[in-house]
This record gives structure tokens, C-alpha cells and sequence, in this order.
């Protein structure tokens, strides 16, 4: 097993990452927080095929999908947690993918202002990406995650073994934000990743746990240097700003997360080269990966306008920009500050 | 203008206190936050009185009263925000009482998680205690206050000239938070509201500066010392674990806060002295002053289940236990864990 900290001062917390740790998590949580003063939270499909492991607590079980992602559904956990009496000793320990876990940091960062909790993602995305760094938040219906809050929680456990039920699609979106790392930070990782497609495509057990470790080690230090998206950690958002906007136009089913990113990622990176600031191979060592691992590499072709219309209510905006991340090298890249129409230009 | 400064690191913030800020309030916020980026909130009444003198900038306006504080009115602002491009260097200048600041502040927390906000209490009972300590949240049918965030406003203007519009029975409610201050942390302070009964009642100028004044110290200081409620903070919510079961039960209307922590505060005297912790003279002044300054002292005779069942669902409750603040002497309260049925005893 190993063990990778997220410093954050008197906030800081473990990420443990092992196979086989299902089959202990029942101890494993005891350390973390006795199942008397728990209350677990996930989704039907994996309370479904993991039933029989969970530690024996009260579960809420969520219907599945990035549509229950929204305040009606944490307003009725809220009051499933008010009848089950939670208090704010109570321990809340969310078991799921990104959506859960999303949803499940933003009721504990809420619910009497705050209790703790415990994440136990269960896709390859929620384990690289979404578990590790406080960000917490349900959609509206004008943009995804525009609601949240930051909020750490107290330990991270991820079993790489939940990764043989999970389905090739949602395998893949995951190996989507780990290709990110790559780019953003890591060219040897890169390189790693170019030669293991295979293996990488076959779940291998040592190369799934290298590439979990090394992702999680990257998305920490980043965090641990920023932890409220004041300077570095915009650099995570590499693929994302077209990536959100293509979910967004999709209505969230027909193109799923990792694939929106992976099209946003080399969108950003042939916009790079056409400004200058990166070489053509750049662009197409990127391309060339994400095809091998059988990801979409080309946007949908919603109109011009619907993209602008969408990515004016980013986040990330700032006065009528947005801090767009650019390639420079694979390993490395840079926020440059683009109005809407200078992106769209580039579809 | 007097300015007190809430030590939080690099949270910290100042609160400046005065008459006639109103007037200066375009160019206080200007400074704080430029109108040309940011959106006020405020409610009806308020806006009603105080069109003409707030900044020129959109407005927000709810409707009046504690029952708007609820998801549905947080929802509907989200939407507001974004259909008036909101991103994250917007703030929110969220101007009205305790009601409008705890919406505003929650929004403040949530939104594109977490945007810049300044307080501008208008009530006595917001200047006081609410807008200072960053404490923001909405209620749940279940129980006032169940959800929320702590987060801390960039500054907090405070105009006496806001009292001279208040109706007479709110402001009675902050006069009940002023002598908790005395009684929990300061008796040469409760000595002077002694005094100065009638001088208080008639909204004298210089007397509600220093009330104010010293009211917002003594917060600053608790909230300071203790920002997430992990220790001393809890002294602040002396006369309101019984306030806050008086007020859900009476549904928040026929009774409203103030007059509930009044009743909460005597109450929490006479257990004490039952118990042996204080006098009998210090239940005597506590009461005595609260029914000189107008406010009720008897608590409502719901059935005791009915207090039991709304206080098991309180915050402060610590695995079936309620940290409960009981009074040494005027000056000095202790907290003491109390089942719920220990606590009712003494209704």
C-alpha cells in the first residue's frame, strides 16, 4: 500500500492507494471513523456489487449518474441525515465516483457547516482527479459545478481493485486526466504512458498502481501549493474549459467527462501551435496517445455561439476573459488569458 | 467611524462602526469593492427605505422575513448570479439583517465556491452578533440553521443611522444578543446596560455606538480565538440552544430571535443556579435587566417532548449529549454536557 500526503496545514490528510483494500475497509474506515458514528453515502450501482463489503452503517444510496448531481438531490440527503440524526461528530463516508463524490464533499462541507468525511472513490477518474483536493459542488442548469464549496476531507482510500467492475468507457475517462498529468507537469510520465498503452488498456495491476500513485502525487503538490485556485492549481484546468463547455452543450449523457476533456486537451494544444507556442509534434504526440487509448479526439460541432454562450459563465472568467491553459512542451503549461470569441476562432 | 479588526490570518477583515455611513456607503463599498463588479442583495423592506442611497449597481431584492431563508430562495439567487454573468471576481454587498446576511453570506460561500462579500447589517441584532464570525447558512423544515459554511466577508459596515428605521420589537431582539455579551464575558459592560436602561431604549446615539462597539469586540475576540467552533466559540450560544427549540417550534414567526435567546438566557440562569453553579441574585439581575429592557423571559409552555425532539437535532449535540452554557456570574459562563431530558427537566 501506498501512502501520498496532501499537505494543507492543520487540514492536511493521507490518500492511501493499494489493491485489495475493499476487503479491509471495514478497518481501515474504523481507523478513520468508527461505524457507529458514520453515515455512508453512494450510488446504486456500486452499492449493488458491493453491498456485502461495505462496513454495516446506514447507506444512502443515490440513483446513478451526473444528472442527480444538483441541489434537489443534496437537499434530500440533507434530510436523511437530519433523520438519521447526524450530528457533527458524525462521520460521513462517500463511496463512489466523481458524482458522488462531489456531491457527498458538498453535503459535508454544508451539513451543520460542516462534518467530516471520508472518500472511497471507485472510478479511475474520482481516484486521479476529483477525490484528491478539496473541490466539492453539484451543477445548476445553466453550468456544471457552479455551486461547491472547498473542503478537505479526512483520508483518502483508493483500492484499484473497484477498477475490474468498472465499465471500459469510465475506465477510459480516467485515463483521460491521467494523460493530463502527464502534459501538465511530468514529460517522463508521458513517456511511460506512450509505452504502456497496452498494458494500460489491459487494467495491468503494477502499471494501473504506478500511474494512480503518480497522478494522485502531482494533482497533490499542486494542490498543496494552491489550494483555492489562486495561482498554480489553474494549471489542472488544462482540457477543461472546452471539455466543460462540450458537456454543457451535450446536456451531460451523450459525451462523458474524460471524453469531453481529451477533445478539450488537444483542442488547446493545436491552439497553442497556432499561436506559436508550441511545436506541431507537440500537438501530435498528444493526439496520437489519446487515440491509442481509444478516446475522442474531435470536438462536436455545436455552433460557434452555443460554445461562447456557455463558456461566459465559466468560473474561470475573469472580467470577460479566461485563463485558458497552453501547451508549451509536454511536461509543461502556461494560462494565457483569451476572450470567448479568441477561443471559439479555434474551433 | 470606529474600526474594529477580526483576526483571522489572512482572513482577517475589518469592521467599521458610525452614524451616517449610509451616506458615505457608495464610496466605503467603492473602496471594498468597486460597483462596476459587483452585485448587492438585500430584501424589501430595506430597499423600500433605502433605494435612493444604496450604491448604483444591480440589485437582488428578497422578500421579507425568516421564512425566505431556505434553499429555494438560495437557488433562486444562484440562478440571478448567473444570469447577470457573475464569475469570481464579483462581489456580493449583501445589505439588510440577520436574515438577508446569512442568505448572502451562504450564496457568497457556495457560489462558483466561494466569492468575495461585504456585510452591511442593518438591524441591531445583524451589527451585533450575525454579521460578525462568518457565520452564514439557511434553514431546513427540520431545524434553523442546518445547513451552512463558514466564510468570512471582506469588511463590515456598520451604520447606526439603520436602527432609527427599525421597528421597535427588533430592535429589542438586539438588545437581548447585547446582554448576552455581558453576561458571558464582561460585567463592567452588563453594569453599564444596568445603567443605562432607558438611555438604550430611547436609541440614544452615543450610548448605541459604545453598545455596538463593545458588543462586535467581544465577537471579534471569541470568533478570533476560535473560528470553527472548536472550543471557546461555543460560549456565544449561551440562551439559544433552548432559544433556537423555542423558535422551531414556534414555527419562526410568533416568536423571533432575540425574544427566544432572552427566555433562552434566564432559563439557562435558573438551571444553573438549580444546579448549584450560580447565585440566586444572578438569575435575579439577568431577569430583571431583560424585563426592564421590554424583552419576555417565560418560555412558551410547548409540550417538554416537543423541546426534546427539536433540541436532539441540535448542532451542538455531541453524541446524545448537548454542550450546553451554563452561568458562573455575570462575566463567566461555562459549558456543561447535558442529555436532552436533563435539559428539559427544567422547563
Amino acid at each position: 500500500m501506498k501512502k501520498i500526503s496532501v499537505k494543507l496545514g492543520n487540514r492536511s490528510y493521507p490518500i492511501l492507494i493499494g489493491s485489495g483494500l475493499i476487503k479491509r475497509l471495514t478497518p481501515h474506515l474504523l481507523k478513520a471513523a468508527p461505524p457507529s458514528r458514520s453515515i455512508g453515502l453512494t450510488n446504486l450501482p456500486v452499492y449493488r456489487l458491493y453491498k456485502n463489503r461495505l462496513p454495516d452503517m446506514p447507506w444512502i444510496v443515490l440513483p446513478d449518474g451526473e444528472r442527480t448531481k444538483n441541489l434537489a438531490t443534496v437537499e434530500k440527503i440533507y434530510h436523511r441525515l437530519v433523520s438519521l440524526k447526524a450530528d457533527r461528530q458524525t462521520t460521513l463516508v462517500v463511496v463512489g465516483g466523481g458524482v458522488v463524490g462531489d456531491i457527498g464533499g458538498f453535503v459535508a462541507a454544508t451539513y451543520l457547516r460542516g462534518i467530516p468525511f471520508v472518500q472511497v472513490p471507485t472510478t479511475l477518474l474520482a481516484q486521479v482527479d476529483s477525490s484528491v483536493g478539496g473541490k466539492t459542488g453539484v451543477d445548476l442548469k445553466s453550468g456544471k459545478n457552479l455551486i461547491g464549496a472547498f473542503y478537505q476531507p479526512r483520508v483518502v482510500l483508493i483500492d484499484t481493485d473497484f477498477l475490474k467492475t468498472l465499465p471500459d468507457r469510465e475506465y477510459l475517462c480516467g485515463l483521460s486526466e491521467v494523460v493530463k498529468y502527464g502534459i501538465i507537469q511530468d514529460e517522463r510520465f508521458f513517456d511511460f504512458l506512450e509505452k504502456n498503452v497496452s498494458r494500460l488498456l489491459e487494467k495491468d495491476k503494477s502499471v494501473l498502481a504506478r500511474v494512480i500513485s503518480r497522478s494522485c502525487e502531482i494533482k497533490a503538490e499542486v494542490v498543496s501549493r494552491d489550494e483555492r485556485e489562486g495561482g498554480l492549481r489553474v494549471i489542472l484546468n488544462y482540457g477543461h474549459t472546452l471539455g466543460h463547455a462540450i458537456e454543457t452543450l451535450s446536456g451531460y449523457r451523450a459525451i462523458h467527462h474524460g471524453e469531453a476533456v481529451s477533445c478539450g486537451m488537444v483542442f488547446s494544444a493545436r491552439l497553442s501551435w497556432k499561436r506559436g507556442l508550441c511545436a506541431k509534434t507537440t500537438v501530435d504526440r498528444i493526439q496520437t496517445l489519446l487515440v491509442r487509448l481509444g478516446l475522442p479526439t474531435d470536438c462536436p460541432r455545436y455552433p460557434r455561439r452555443d460554445y461562447a454562450r456557455v463558456m461566459s459563465v465559466d468560473k474561470k472568467s475573469r472580467g470577460g476573459k479566461i485563463r485558458f491553459i497552453a501547451v508549451r512542451r509536454i511536461g509543461q503549461v502556461i494560462p494565457i488569458d483569451l476572450t470567448v470569441d479568441q477561443i471559439t476562432g479555434y474551433l
